[in-house]
């Protein structure tokens, strides 16, 4: 199995810790987002991910892109540390928790779109960050009050053990932090992270520990 | 089975046309999202997603927000119409068709993320339309570049029926046309979108055919 994959890509480190928790062997092939103008958009990783966007995903059948799709193509092809839950309104809620991060959030504050906010629209480093801290606060605001209501939160944002909701909450965390949000104004969110973070599978996974990591 | 839901809205479309599909009974509750200042925001919606966004969908199990996570949720509860296929590598392929619209296009054009455009940045209409246009002609690109080099694209998106990719794709392509998109650039997209839109389950799916159409 082969992942293409960026050390601070919050999209490839879900993967990277769904990869960890299932305890399944990878290689990392980096892309770098900023040398050469974006290895990402080179032809030649163009032939792997025609959007020029990490992460891709390849094992012997199959090459995929979307972190949401991978992860569940490995819990579908290796189910033996089960990465959503066995009921069905279990699932639902687990893709609703993973879906928020991944369709609220993120896709406002990733590379791509901060270029655009730069370059095309001139924004100042100030008026970037408003604009990054108003998405963040505004998504894990939302994230806070699904996991507040919900009784089936438990230790992690669903249940005893990790699930692929826990693998994208981790990532936007490290993310939000970057940004200098602080996360104790969420606090099911921040005790989520916490336990976490301490695990060897989200460690390994932590982009300062990525072959390319800088 | 309540769906909440606006007419216009992208997400909630996505959903109309898998019940339809489906051939499953709901009502059909409007939330108006440019009235008293967004019923969407308002608390009496925000008890049930509390992310203030539609759709929202209940029935006698479970609250559920996020149109993929409905979708999913559907297809394990009433398999007798399947959105997904069978084979693991196929549902891999339709979550990443229908990700790549519902993480890397539409966030990027909702309602909210034009408002912050229009009144925190001060966009003026005609910067405001090509953020638009260039966030949908990367998308579509990329939607189209997938399709084209999978073998599994049938007529529709996965195959010889539609599936969850093609109740994602149909919406984004009313939105691009809504906004002067040429669709016709993209030969795949435009040849399944022709396809999917004059069946029934399509047809009454349509945001003029809600009882909130304007």
């Amino acid at each position: 199995m082969k992942l293409y994959t960026y050390f601070r890509s919050s999209a490839a480190y879900r993967v990277r810790i769904a990869l960890n928790l299932k305890g399944l062997h990878y290689d990392a092939l980096p892309v770098h987002l900023l040398k050469d103008g974006g290895q990402q958009r080179q032809e030649e990783y163009r032939q792997i991910n025609p959007s020029g966007l990490v992460p891709a995903f390849q094992d012997d059948r199959i090459t995929l892109t979307q972190s949401m799709a991978i992860i569940e193509y490995l819990d579908e092809r290796f189910p033996a540390v089960p990465l959503l839950p066995q009921d069905v309104a279990g699932r639902a809620r687990v893709r609703e928790l993973a879906q928020i991060i991944a369709c609220d959030i993120h896709p406002l504050n990733n590379l791509r779109v901060l270029r655009y906010l730069v370059h095309e629209l001139k924004l100042d480093e100030d008026a970037k960050n408003a604009w990054i801290r108003h998405w963040i606060g505004e998504g894990l605001a939302s994230l806070e009050a699904h996991l507040a209501r919900d009784p089936a939160a438990g230790p992690f944002c669903h249940g005893g053990a990790p699930t692929m909701a826990d693998c994208f909450l981790v990532p936007q965390v490290f993310n939000a932090q970057r940004f200098d949000i602080d996360i104790a104004a969420y606090p099911n969110i921040a005790r989520i992270n916490a336990l976490c973070v301490d695990m060897p599978a989200f460690v390994a996974a932590h982009p300062s520990k990525q072959p390319d990591a800088e």
